[in-house]
């Protein structure tokens, strides 16, 4: 039963036999002029319906860095989550990357940051002086680190209070997929036209071995993103290592059906706790995380029978949900390997108890 | 006939097959946590024979600038051949990492910086003042960029200039397996027996798809490396692909074999070039690159034929040795997958040009 | 009727005339070996009762910055107040110096952090991994930017908190002298003696024109700073413009004497202000600057008499004190050259607006 | 008998006495908008005939890496001549304000670059890879550091080589003044009119206490300025300072005035030294420094006598003038305070030691 990371497992098997095939193909073009990257642009266009600047990656830390730094000054702020995964689980890649940029905490109930708590924190940045670092981004995760997702009109709704500020938009979409599927929109509708500039789109969490690209809305960007990449020391000579996988991840929508399948599995897993008693889901669940207060004796139970996950910091919580004496706060996430059987089994000892 | 760089091709069965393993193998420790990876750091502290502190590393690159990065503060002066790769060919990333450091060229010929030339660079940073920036690290590329390979007194004497100044010494080994081959030292002998505190040591260039190791040989050092590691994007969430990677590298004396076969092929390609007419070898070949002055016909012929290499910067040659008109300097690599038909079909249309 | 700002104003007659005749003084040691500057390092090693690494600066800005960057590494955690100069007026200087450092706002009431606070900070930076930035540095602002003092006896029990989190400790002490004057401790006691590490001593709100002392307990810590200011382009080749400052400063208990004078008018003022209906001051004054809630009709009156001082930010009132409709917060400063009759004329008005 | 730098010496009278009045006069304006500084600007756009974006600051390492981070992004290369203040004496200030640009020294005799020199290292440098940093910048010293200048039209040669590779140019102006009155063209010719986008005016060295401006000759560059400034710490909030050293160096010419004195003393110095038996000037004086090389007899004499001046780099020599067993290189500076009996007394001693 193992619900702790969507990264304890390896690649789905289309991604696996494509980075072998690859690995295998002899001699073949160098830092990504290979026929599986341009394959993987071309998929890529078509999805969002436009041309793009797009950049292979291996980490997600790297896409967002290396993105933010690309719309971001030296100088300036990028306004985020409080609990964004670029301001707390980054070991301050951004402000690297950015050579010294500020990230600045915004805040919002379940992960999402809230356009009137924007507009407030923005006004305390006012333009054209030298006390503050200039505003200069606005970076929304989809889905956010609550397991939650922005709707496309609240996206909107940022974009244009970041808009009037003079702000870009970068999307951290480091579970892209898991949002999408959930919301059924477009990804052209997820993203540029709902006014983001720029998007780091994950594959690894949801089955690839490593690989993320960064895909400026701008085509013109892809000078710029390349000679950063390479200063950071991201380019691959064999470059097909990461057009592999991107390649296979988009063929057939294999993307999609990964995704959806950890999403039917976290609903599962939603939908199962939400019966027992003394178990509260702070949020609805939107894309392959849960997250619950549970009682103490719950999870004495599961951690015996052997189930893995992880304690989260109940910082977000509204008062009401703070887990109170006995209680713990966790984070559950299923993934592409997510077998139906644990789920099951996970909810009949959480079940049985009490 | 492809001898335009050791990265155009893929990666060696062995290799390719672990890779395939773990990726299929479910369930694993994530960040470096891994049985591979930790499989690859016992095979590396046998070789090298003592307790070290690695890190695994997608890019060289990103090992040399990481491992600078280290060992140099920002205001430090890092002393390296002036054609060395990371002057001259890792677009800033040095610099980037260490936050501003500096890069001093040293000269010397066939790219191997002299100790008299490395004394003399030195004598221009005193220490102690502000003027300067500090003299912080010496870095030696082995093998270098023209294809030599430092001798194991050679090392020894230029640490030993290094040390009276107080620095640090980086080795960048991206051909680390190519120079080790042929010089028929240990790797102990050619690293810290000889006084050098970091290796960067590649796989990728020798058969690996996309794999470094930063080796430390202070093994206190573990700590220091991961989270700048971190910080750079560059920790692999699912670092069994690196583990892999360098697992099945070490085993069974597999890099071995495929740099003797590399550097073996170079040597067929050296001999029969040192036999035809006009054509002039300006330095001699210790790993798996050549570098000549070809006569234009040759060029031309070759060229025709299909056979695939680069022009080279004649920056380094001696005034005997600078191409003269109608001549070219250009270089030739062999790689693991270098084949001796390659090579005597290329000596035969060399040969026959004239 | 000036209440803006401390900068505002000039410098004190005896620190205008030691620049004057340092000027005028011919051929000096420079960067810093001129008399003046080797006479003032004497003054504060007196002052504070021991060796000290000191290094003058003409900014506060610059002089917290570089104290920063010398204890805290790149991929460090600057715990302070979350309104705090360092994090919220000085443009990201301290992540500039440090290199991409991360400043982590800490809570507390009257610009003041709590212990508990400071705890409960620390609590989500466990050491030893590589998902947050690493804590590495307390930074305490004395006086606050709320006008406000830490005891002797808080700065201790903070210290002890940052101490067993391994922290370094670092005093902005822009307003030292107003701090010390008003707590009646010693220099040592206030810093040092109290566990702090590095101290930005500052002059010019206090009456110099452009000086402040970068001030390292550790008297080893000269060369690296020294590097470090060279770098950021701070050394002065005439040293003796900040020599002259400081060393003025200090003869004869000067800068005590400007403090004093400022913080009289000061409590002269809060007095004053406290009288009137429906002023409301959230904090107890103990430097040179004063807090008030006011009255629209009050505010209206005192710039129809040409007043000045600006609205300051309510964020970090208690929800009793927070503006209400019609209310302004604002801050007032007195300084080394603010009247008696000023301050009168002042509550005159403000207690007559009613 | 002081000749060992322009800095040994403090400010002129009018500059002290500027500094004085701004200094005892109250209320003023902050961080740039006193008078002062207001009235500077206009005299330096009267003097550059055309609107400006000035910004002053307290030292010419400042001026130059900030003007350089203006032009120049993190992955840029500054090309300058090998032995340019800015990468032989600033300690790694333009790495650490571009946040890791890379210095390209271009050789030249007499510390000035050829076109061809320049052409041949820009072609190492080619335009849209990834291996090298980006060419971004020319930088150009005017006086050079060795006392030699430009003619206009050689700057006219060298921008122009530097505007077909895209680069942006800057100028050091450390010592503008002395190369100016030595050419007599005008301030706006020896700068934007020959193609110079940003300049470092320097004040300091002719007569100032601690002041030079960047001024960039685009007039919409004053934010980006001031926003870099601000975060390097050297926005001081007492701007008077800078203003008045600023506006009382270019009143009634005082400036030229200055640079005369210390370019005639120079002068004076040259020619008797040409005229002393054993003596070599590998270079034209043009300013106010001159070189020489020495016998050992001839420096001992003057050493002897108490006179002060500093060995020199004899890197930038040609085989003819490289000094000889027995002989020295050394630098002597005349400033605006050398007096022709130390001139003249110098002459006589080096004269008579034969």
């Amino acid at each position: 039963m193992e619900f702790g990371s969507d990264n304890v497992v390896g690649a789905s098997a289309p991604i696996v036999e494509a980075i072998a095939v690859a690995a295998r193909a002899g001699r073949q073009g160098t830092y990504g002029s290979d026929r599986w990257t341009q394959s993987a642009v071309r998929r890529l266009e078509d999805l969002f319906e436009r041309k793009l600047s797009v950049l292979l990656m291996t980490t997600g830390t790297a896409a967002n860095a290396l993105s933010l730094a690309t719309v971001t000054p030296p100088w300036g702020g990028v306004f985020c989550h409080d609990m964004a995964h670029i301001n707390d689980e980054e070991c301050g890649a951004p402000e690297f990357f950015t050579a010294g940029g500020k990230l600045i905490g915004v805040s919002g109930p379940g992960g999402k940051m809230t356009a009137r708590a924007l507009t407030e924190t923005l006004a305390r940045f006012p333009r054209g002086g030298t006390r503050h670092v200039h505003a200069a981004t606005l970076s929304l995760s989809q889905a956010t680190e609550s397991g939650t997702a922005y709707a496309c009109e609240e996206i909107g709704a940022l974009v244009e209070v970041a808009r009037s500020a003079g702000l870009s938009v970068h999307m951290d979409g480091a579970r892209f997929a898991n949002a999408l599927v959930d919301l059924r929109c477009t990804p052209a509708e997820m993203t540029w036209k709902a006014g983001v500039d720029i998007l780091s789109f994950g594959a690894t969490k949801n089955g690839a071995l490593a690989c993320e690209a960064i895909i400026a809305f701008d085509p013109g960007k892809v000078e710029i993103l390349e000679v950063q990449r390479k200063r950071a020391g991201h380019t691959l000579s064999k470059g097909r290592f990461l057009g592999a996988q991107m390649d296979a991840y988009l063929a057939d929508d294999h993307w999609l059906d990964l995704a959806r399948h950890a999403n039917r599995m976290a609903k599962r897993l939603a939908d199962g706790l939400t019966g027992i008693a003394g178990i509260r889901l702070p949020w609805s669940r939107q894309a392959n995380e849960v997250f619950a207060v549970l009682p103490g004796d719950i999870d004495a139970a599961l951690k015996q029978a052997g189930a893995h996950y992880y304690e989260w910091d109940a910082l977000g919580l509204s008062a009401d949900d703070v887990p109170r004496a006995g209680e713990v706060f966790v984070r559950f996430v299923c993934s592409f390997e997510t077998l139906e059987q644990e789920v099951d089994d996970f909810i009949r000892i959480a079940g049985g108890a009490r």
